[in-house]
């Protein structure tokens, strides 16, 4: 399987089931700290891994409602544990939902003092910071369920109060949710985004030189001497996605771009992005920066960018320095 | 071409050719009433179109700034003007930047008072209420641009205060940024999505059964009866475009999604949504529909599909009702 976990969403609103994971030993919980999540170096050949903690490490933590977040994330894909309770009890109707032998992850952000303190008790982890690139080191699985929790925790951080009307918000379904106090607020009529988490849909692509031998790369003004990647952009509302990587390339590079073809996407928790991966082929060749989107673009041939890899001077799939 | 508009997002910041654009004899202007284009029946065979106003209509709405929100859409594709004026004079340093022959359109959404006015003045023009499915009845190309006019007005009226902090903000960039009116709010340090209309993408898919003859349908609770849709759901932090699928239809009917291949997309502007549009192979057969997602879902043989086509009881590509 692809993902670690199975976020099992209709256990969002089961408060009994989700407060008798929170406290049963066989919960895993990962830790975040300025959403940063908690890792420590394992194996001959150190690795970084998130540290799975338990109920007992954060307990303290999380005894006092303003020292941190709590998101469900899911329970673990195929490992569902022998249950023997649910069977012999049988005095009691009531189903004992937390012995259902699914073990369930959570994700605990905690506020600096917090963290402060977990760091002098667990002297063999530490928060991963700054996230990138720190978090590429981490293994795909284990990228996925940190996505997925750092996109949540950074919307609450954000947004913690009701776009609508300026009021206090609540939390609910297990992290998926914040409802405005007001009782007479709009965005309590009806079901609003303002309610969800954020996902931002950007496009990135590779431009292909009409002769097929070359591909358009540019530099955005932050990055390091030498290094250019694939071209990107935020889709905008009313837009498809093809229509937002034609727009994009021509305001960054001035090229215009004809067919576009999805390859492939991947969450990009930075801090909420999916990143939508397409390949176009270009119509025009002549570049004309917009100095003000980027600070330079240019076609590189096919051997270029496979002297690049060669030479391990990429970073992830769509970087790479020269 | 598929739009009607380059959205020219670098004059977004160009408050000189804005507020000269505002004024222009050749600017369009859209009108909007609680998120419902203004439009018009035109032809022998009565067609729905928007109605294409200009500012001597409108002047006298955008003179109290509390009763409009205003958006700049982009200028007219291959419509340039001629434009002698920036040859001629050569008085002035100063490039006559409204002159640059580009029809600007703008999108204005009005309070419900200058709404009742306006529809008194102009009694052949009428708001699409509600939306749906009148929206369907436009034209691709005036639809798109209703789609992304209609979606950064809706997040006017639903964002109006800062989510980071609940202070009050005020409007930039076209209509296109909200920026915290509290000085040192943390989000007005660095970029932050808070600042941005939002765009929620959301997975559509036709899912085929093994035996690649049927495919599944289900119904929503909100449904008239005997209408089915293709399922759909809202892609989740941290999750892929494939996984979304997956989820959504086990979640909704129960039924395991094997390979999943994007097909195209489509902007939704009910209100800000990115309908990714995806076909799915299902691995599994036995439906069980969750009550609390959805009322019904069946697999529905081609020949179903095909009569259900002929005899017009589809509304748009994606519903049927039996
Ligand atoms: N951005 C979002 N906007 C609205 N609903 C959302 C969003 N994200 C998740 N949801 C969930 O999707 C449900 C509405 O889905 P639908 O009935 O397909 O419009 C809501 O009740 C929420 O539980
Ligand atoms: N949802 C969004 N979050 C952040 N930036 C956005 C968003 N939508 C549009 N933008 C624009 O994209 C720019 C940042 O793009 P980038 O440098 O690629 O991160 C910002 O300066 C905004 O003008």
């Amino acid at each position: 399987s692809r993902t670690l976990l199975d976020r099992k969403s209709e256990k969002r609103t089961n408060l009994k089931w989700l407060s008798a994971k929170q406290s049963h030993p066989d919960t895993v919980y990962i830790l975040f700290s300025d959403l940063s999540p908690l890792v420590t170096l394992t194996g001959q050949q150190p690795e970084v891994r998130l540290c799975r903690l338990n109920y007992l490490h954060i307990k303290d933590y999380i005894a006092n409602p303003d020292n941190f977040i709590l998101v469900f994330l899911g329970v673990e894909l195929g490992t569902k544990k022998e249950c023997i309770n649910i069977m012999i009890r049988e005095d009691t109707k009531e189903e004992d939902e937390d012995e259902d032998g699914l073990v369930a992850w959570f994700a605990l952000g905690i506020n600096a003092i917090c963290a402060e303190q977990f760091k002098q008790r667990h002297e063999d982890c530490y928060f991963l910071h700054p996230p990138m690139p720190a978090l590429l080191q981490l293994k795909e699985k284990e990228a996925g369920v940190v996505a997925q929790a750092r996109s949540v925790l950074a919307w609450h951080s954000r947004y913690k109060f009701c776009p609508t009307c300026g009021s206090a918000t609540k939390i609910e379904e297990g992290g998926y949710k914040r409802v405005c106090l007001k009782e007479d607020c709009p965005s309590l009529q009806g079901v609003h985004n303002t309610s969800y988490p954020r996902v931002d849909p950007v496009v990135i692509m590779q431009v292909v030189h009409p002769d097929g031998n070359k591909c358009l790369l540019g530099r955005q003004k932050r990055f390091p001497p030498g290094m250019f990647t694939c071209l990107a952009g935020f889709v905008e509302p009313g837009e498809t996605i093809e229509d937002a990587v034609r727009r994009e390339v021509e305001e960054e590079s001035g090229v215009k771009v004809g067919s576009v073809q999805y390859i492939s996407c991947q969450p990009w928790p930075m801090p909420s992005s999916l990143m939508i991966g397409c390949l176009a082929v270009a119509m025009s060749t002549e570049i004309k920066v917009d100095k003000n989107e980027i600070d330079d673009a240019r076609w590189f041939t096919k051997e270029q960018m496979a002297e690049c890899i060669r030479s391990h001077l990429c970073i992830n799939g769509s970087k790479m320095t020269f």
